[in-house]
């Protein structure tokens, strides 16, 4: 069994996987005469493939704790995917990069902070939805339409502090 | 002056202007081996015009206060603007129906309960973001993309509880 310890994310760790959606670090616009900092482009959305859409979709989930077994990555051939923490949850990203199949020893694991939100790219290999701490409620930004778009990969790793 | 009584957010009320970003009232998928449950496709991303993409972006608002004078709503012909609070945050949202110039007898103002987030279609006209009782922190989805999106229109209106 393959065993990771999680780092804390950050933005250039997880570059190769995708975006981490924070604005901690970005320079904010001011509009609406003042009243609003407007934080733009934190995500870059993939929508490859054909008859595609933007989807907008709320996930909630049940948490789940350390050690944790991950018996499968996942990835999203056509479309990036986008998960933002409605109640500042932290969560578990378990990722590999794209390409062909998942090398075990290329895979990484993080644990946000509560005021990021992570976009992986189209064809980044991924864990399921994994909240700490509490029940997690997401906002999740993806792709819809036909075409093949999830490919699942058995793996046997363990993810512990 | 117009004053404006807020209604409480409910979609139906809110089909004329957009979508009402919420879960409870919608049947779930379950997904992730019984982890997850997800609620999809709750808003509709109006794209339009030449060279556009979907953009994700925070937005971080000090609070307004009622009564609230209003001098100006605004309108995106191009794109979907879609608000989603990240704290649970109230927000006052005051509309006018697409087409023409905003006609004062058919603008409405509503205040959300912390669980809904919003989605005005391509061209309702708007008050710019309104959150109550403290700062809020949103995570917005709309359009980027050349093109004219952005018209307003001077109006005066009061919102008054």
């Amino acid at each position: 069994m393959h065993t990771l310890t999680p780092e804390l994310l950050t933005r250039a760790q997880f570059a190769p996987f995708g975006d981490v959606i924070d604005r901690r670090d970005v320079s904010p616009l001011v509009i609406n005469g003042g009243r609003t900092q407007r934080y733009d482009d934190l995500a870059v959305i993939d929508l490859l493939g054909q008859d595609f859409r933007p989807r907008i979709s709320l996930f909630l989930s049940k948490p789940v704790a350390l050690p944790l077994e991950i018996n499968a990555l996942e990835r999203h051939p056509l479309g990036s995917q986008a998960f933002m923490p409605l109640h500042s949850e932290r969560f578990l990203v378990v990722v590999a990069p794209a390409g062909g199949a998942v090398d075990l020893s290329t895979v990484r694991a993080f644990i946000t902070d509560g005021h990021q939100g992570v976009n992986y790219r189209a064809g980044t290999w991924h864990a399921v939805h994994a909240v700490l701490d509490q029940e997690g409620e997401f906002l999740v930004i993806d792709r819809a339409g036909p075409g093949a778009n999830c490919d699942e990969q058995q793996v046997s790793l363990t993810v512990a502090l």
